[in-house]
């Protein structure tokens, strides 16, 4: 049995009296000073029992006459807690991606809140946070913050942008909740409805999805698991179609982990450059590479043609909701549409997450979790090893998950379904291609740390694929 | 002179050497032994001052040696702190409404980040998040929020409206990031390229400018200052034009603070129904009642038809960012579109309003609010009443601003130019037009508290329209 505070017991106690119509609707509840007396309680506590029972509905205030039984019970019933699993309910194609898209974009095979302690990372960072909202005085709280987000913030990005090859300007950044909002403020900024996409495939969902959303058409251009975009294959397609922008992840490139060469990267933007192009530069796993962090495109980019969009989703946390964007020559426009979709973003956790950083936890942090995800990568490695059958694994250098090829023939739609049965999430190789390629194929992810738990949801997984050995 | 903690004096002495190349581009630096033995500082404090360096880029750390001086100075130039108010720079209309925009959604005449304490209702709030970030455990910063948002807010949020008389469920709910993205996703989800929308004029500025950028098209419906839309006027537009969706802002709209009667609101929903418009209720000032708080037009609502659209930035916070949305039919296309656009929200953030919400916190704060912000709008009235010339000023009973019409010919554009030279903010009328239309018209705000200062602001603003007495 949970303990429970004085003020509980009594709003407890309140609650069983009106259930009970020991005061009925419309009458008066006893006063605070005899609620007080009666059960030996402090005004403050007897007061904050009141109130909950207000917001409850359960009990109305009138001034100078105390608290009265409402008249009518509250309507708004509780709703049935849900498990985090389920099956899903293929009704149609999208809402069974939309299922997926949730539940793996945690990169959980086994989701779970582990209890255990938080990282100390995690805990200083909502230490910074905590600090900065305890820092807020007089009426700070009724300005928004300016659309491009802290000043603070936007510097300590710049240093961390400058240490991996980019010297950028804070004014040219811009931030966003998340990298998701980076890449839809990108898309929305430099494209019109109808405009053609080159994406890489296999590629990541979430810009089809946006494509989709702003009625955009998607053409995909063929990506290794090592050095991700086929930059023969682009130029064929800037040769076949007006193509307006193009979106690439050359650090460790959703699903496999690719890393871009130097030698394809400046090929890529020379053909931006001939073919006009806006380069949509997906950096969101840049600082989870296992050894050296690569520059980004953006580094290169002498034509302001690469808008660079990432996260602290993650390195960092996928709760803090912030992410960054460089938008190039589209960058005014990109500050227009933020303003215009969103206003503004939090000050506090801003201010929290800049301290953090110029205090040099979050570089502490970036080192410990590299070690951790090697370590983690390696296990998964060794364990997709022992499958039996004919399976391709990519060997990523950095990113949160491998790519499994299964046999020809399988379906990890299915599996994925199955898993699902038993706890187990995938993601399927068709979510990443907008015309539902890759159907025996599939990402697992390394992100969470391995526990026996962990690893027999592995096995499960790999008896459901019954290979033959 | 600022007292410093003893790593920032390090720190400094460190920053000097390096400037002076006491230690050259690549040499190593003393080691932490040594600098703590010189210094007579710990460890702790020593490797802080380092890594701050490090972070900064001066210092370099390699694994088992030590730090080193790097071989390049940071590239970045830190940014000159700019000020609040500064003159606009009118290079194209657009980019004058946009600079008018940021500066008057605080709605403060004389902004000012006021020292002073916080109001007890953030502090209430800001412990409520505090005590959420630390009960953050395990790997709860690795999962991504659901997109409708946190069940415990939306059941709070429910209760909330259920007291207001629109009995919800926490499902109909999707959490958002302020009334501005839930007035986005709601128009995304309901219209398509090229439709029509009805708007109130005078009406909210914010909502244009999202009808622009999804390139729709807008139609003006005259707006009382005291009933809000003229729904005669609206049957008119109907009956002229094809409109997919209405805009309204029932209670307190703004700028004038109109509040739509019972019969209009049933007269706007059978038209609704007639003519398959989606209405688009901004409710978002109705929690700033002075009086009563009115129901929400979508408790009338028997045909799924109506999107409620509102946020605490109004009536608690500004920085919270968190706000939320009911879609009706719309609903599904609105969470995937949520989804799309940014995820999910922050769990910590919103785990503690709702615990700030369930303890009663809200309602006490907003019963404070209330009173507030009654004693500031008596206030301004009276102060306007002692103007000279002939203004009309609206006498709103709920919002954060009154309305007021100089003798036509006044140009209240001009006028925002002027007053910005003088520290005074005001928002021009054609802000709340498409048409440019209200120029001699301009909103003042009562949403902070009036100081000699304020009251010395308001009384620059009168002699700069120069009315004749």
């Amino acid at each position: 049995m949970t303990q429970e505070f004085r003020y509980q017991q009594l709003e407890a106690w309140l609650l069983q009296g009106i259930e009970e119509q020991r005061w009925r609707q419309g009458e008066r509840l006893p006063s605070i000073r005899t609620l007080c007396r009666e059960h030996k309680l402090s005004k403050a506590t007897v007061q904050h029992a009141l109130q909950r029972l207000e917001v409850q509905g359960q009990v109305e205030a009138r001034p100078k006459a105390g608290y009265f039984v409402s008249l009518q019970a509250p309507a708004v019933n509780r709703p049935v807690s849900r498990a985090r699993i389920e099956a899903p309910r293929p009704v149609t194609v999208s809402e069974l991606l939309q299922d997926i898209m949730r539940r793996s974009a945690a990169f959980d095979l086994l989701p779970q809140h582990s209890p255990g302690d938080l990282p100390p990372g995690i805990v200083a960072l909502n230490r910074a946070i905590g600090r900065s909202l305890r820092r807020q005085s007089g009426q700070d709280f009724q300005y928004y913050d300016e659309p491009a987000g802290n000043v603070a913030l936007r510097e300590q990005l710049a240093l961390h942008m400058a240490r991996r090859g980019w010297p950028c300007e804070p004014d040219a950044l811009c931030i966003t909740s998340g990298c998701q909002h980076a890449l839809f403020l990108a898309l929305m900024a430099c494209c019109t409805r109808g405009d053609v996409v080159a994406v890489e495939s296999p590629g990541f969902y979430g810009v089809m999805q946006i494509i989709e959303q702003l009625g955009l058409q998607v053409v995909e251009v063929p990506a290794s698991l090592e050095t991700g975009m086929d930059i023969d294959a682009l130029e064929d397609v800037l040769q076949r179609w007006k193509v307006r922008a193009c979106v690439v992840s050359p650090a460790f490139a959703t699903p496999g982990g690719a890393l871009m060469p130097e030698s394809s990267k400046r090929r890529l933007l020379a053909l931006a450059e001939s073919y006009d192009l806006a380069v949509i530069e997906d950096d969101i796993y840049a600082d989870t590479a296992l050894g050296a962090v690569p520059d980004p495109l953006k580094a290169l980019d002498r034509d302001q043609r690469v808008i660079l969009c990432s996260s602290f989703s993650k390195c960092l946390s996928r709760d803090l909701r912030i992410g960054w964007v460089s938008g190039a020559r589209w960058h005014a426009r990109i500050l227009h549409l933020k303003l215009v979709t969103q206003l503004s973003s939090s000050q506090f956790v801003q201010r929290g997450l800049a301290e953090f950083m110029a205090d040099g936890s979050f570089t502490a942090h970036l080192r410990r979790l590299r070690t951790e995800l090697r370590t983690q990568r390696d296990r998964l490695l060794q364990l997709l090893n022992d499958w039996p059958g004919s399976i391709r694994v990519s060997k990523p250098q950095g990113g949160l998950a491998v790519w499994v090829e299964l046999p020809s023939g399988e379906d990890t739609l299915a599996l994925y379904a199955k898993a699902l049965q038993q706890q187990v999430v995938i993601t399927p190789g068709p979510l990443f291609s907008a015309s539902g390629q890759f159907r025996n194929c599939m990402r697992i992810s390394f992100a969470h740390p391995w526990n026996p738990l962990r690893e027999q949801a592995l096995s499960r997984l790999a008896a459901l694929c019954a290979l033959s050995p």
